[in-house]
């Protein structure tokens, strides 16, 4: 017998992450099957008290709810798919990494098979797995997401259901990535900049610090905001004057020798918006190229559709 | 006769950000001598208490500290050059936009017509003028900066000199306004993405703010210590694994038919670290590329210098 809270899981995948994940269910009292290609990688969790499965059909049936993180989605539905008649019925929680097209296909390729599916993305390391804040996302079946809220807390405190399109996990993940390693790389072609200039990065951090969450920071609810709102306003500095400013930083870029790549973009795209119409808008209206690249097709192919 | 806080100042230029500037100094009790090529614009700051110049020569005449504020430096050496020998000795804090290489040029300028020189540039719209935490960034003869020192606290308070050479405002000024773009590009990329698949602004917001303040926000300082060691370890995701995730978001990105100029340059730039040996680096030791762009040709022309 098993109560809501105590309800036995099973873990495909051990990789730091899924080892994470066994780890989290172990410690929150779950009864936790494992199943790694390579066994030797639960050996750790056995000693926690994990039982090991001895084929993925063993895994899929110990478990009223399974996890699997493994490489990439073909991987998933390889080993998954070797469970065979044991899937039926049976709810499969994916925090595998991929797309959201992968996403929305295996969730189609789940129903096939009789399987109750729940996405996932995992915005965490492995450190901060079983975290009271550690975020989460769901998407799939809300009944399935519902049912098993109380046991993905021992995963993550933090847990979001963002709707029944099994794609938008992988797609918050990939957007919140990309605003990550966008600004870290802005980031480091400013700290490249200065430091072409003999500015050591410790230097210019407490200003790029005080920036950051000064001026930056507090413009991402405004500009979300015009976005929603389709309108751009802008009181201080029209897209037509940031242009020469962004002109400026394309120059110092060149003249010192480093990486043009990012000023260049931030070029072609303002020009773009102001050929669209927003010179005397503000720098959110980029929104409507970015949404909208085929609008006019600049030197880049990749963003050239139509 | 003049205190050293009432100094007598003057300002040449009155857009609307040499209007405040001028309106700070008054403000704070400074007699104000006040110039524009077209008068009209001194109108409101007479009625504050200001003198208006018939000359440049007699503005560069009236004040112990000149201000010029103009569209670019080609305008602000044509307008001051005009002042002819009423220059020599003159002191002249320049707070026109435009690169390091400018400034440097304007900086030799000056020497050669005896102007004591000072570089400046703002970080702050006309409306933050005068207030207590206002950054200037200062750059060019010390003596001058520190003689007029608590002059300048009329229009900034937070005011910093940041040495000898006259180019370190204009490019720590851009190095701050590329951070800024970049970050703001980025982010309108996400919601440009999430709104393909039906997700509006307001509700990928409030995850947005959250990773920018618990994720992406503390990494900068860290980011900064890797750049001044040149090493970049990474505990959690080294670049060849955050490959594969920046592979996806470029998938995304196409599939949602949104631009993909970001997530391409971050592909890009990621392999192009990759090959340079930083497969075991954390995202940091993409620093190594863009301060180096040179060390390989990849598709962008700009970037390829040798």
């Amino acid at each position: 017998m098993t109560s809501e809270n105590h309800a036995p899981v099973s873990v495909i995948g051990l990789g730091s992450m899924g080892s994470a994940l066994a780890q989290a269910f172990l410690d929150a009292g779950h009864p936790t099957t494992v199943w790694n290609r390579s066994p030797g990688k639960a050996d750790k969790l056995l000693a926690s008290g994990a039982t090991r499965a001895a084929t993925v059909a063993e895994a899929v049936s110990a478990g009223d709810l399974i996890v699997i993180c493994v490489l990439d989605y073909q991987a998933m539905r390889e080993i998954v798919g070797s469970a065979g008649d044991a899937l039926d019925g049976r709810v499969i929680v994916n925090l595998t990494s991929g797309t959201p097209e992968e996403a929305r296909e295996t969730a189609t390729w789940a129903a096939g098979r009789g399987v109750r599916y729940l996405d996932g993305a995992i915005m965490a390391v492995p450190d901060m797995i079983g975290g009271a804040d550690t975020l989460i996302f769901y998407g799939g079946s809300k009944a399935v997401c519902a049912a098993h809220a109380s046991v993905l807390t021992a995963i993550a405190g933090g847990g979001a259901y963002l709707g029944e399109d099994a794609g938008l996990p992988s797609l918050y993940d990939v957007a919140l990535l990309g605003l990550m390693w966008t600004t870290w790389a802005g980031l480091l072609h400013s700290l490249a900049l200065v430091g072409a200039g003999g500015v050591p990065a410790s230097a210019f951090l407490p200003y790029a610090q005080a920036w950051f969450e000064h001026v930056i920071g507090p413009e991402i609810p405004v500009i979300a905001g015009q976005v929603d709102q389709g309108v751009y306003p802008d009181a201080d500095s029209a897209l037509g004057m940031q242009a020469i400013a962004i002109e400026h930083l394309l120059d110092a870029s060149r003249a010192q020798q480093v990486d043009a790549g990012l000023p260049q973009f931030l070029k072609d795209r303002t020009e773009q918006a102001i050929r669209r119409g927003h010179a005397g808008d503000g720098f959110g209206s980029l929104f409507e190229v970015l949404r909208r690249p085929s609008g006019e097709c600049p030197e880049r192919a990749e963003v050239c559709r139509n």
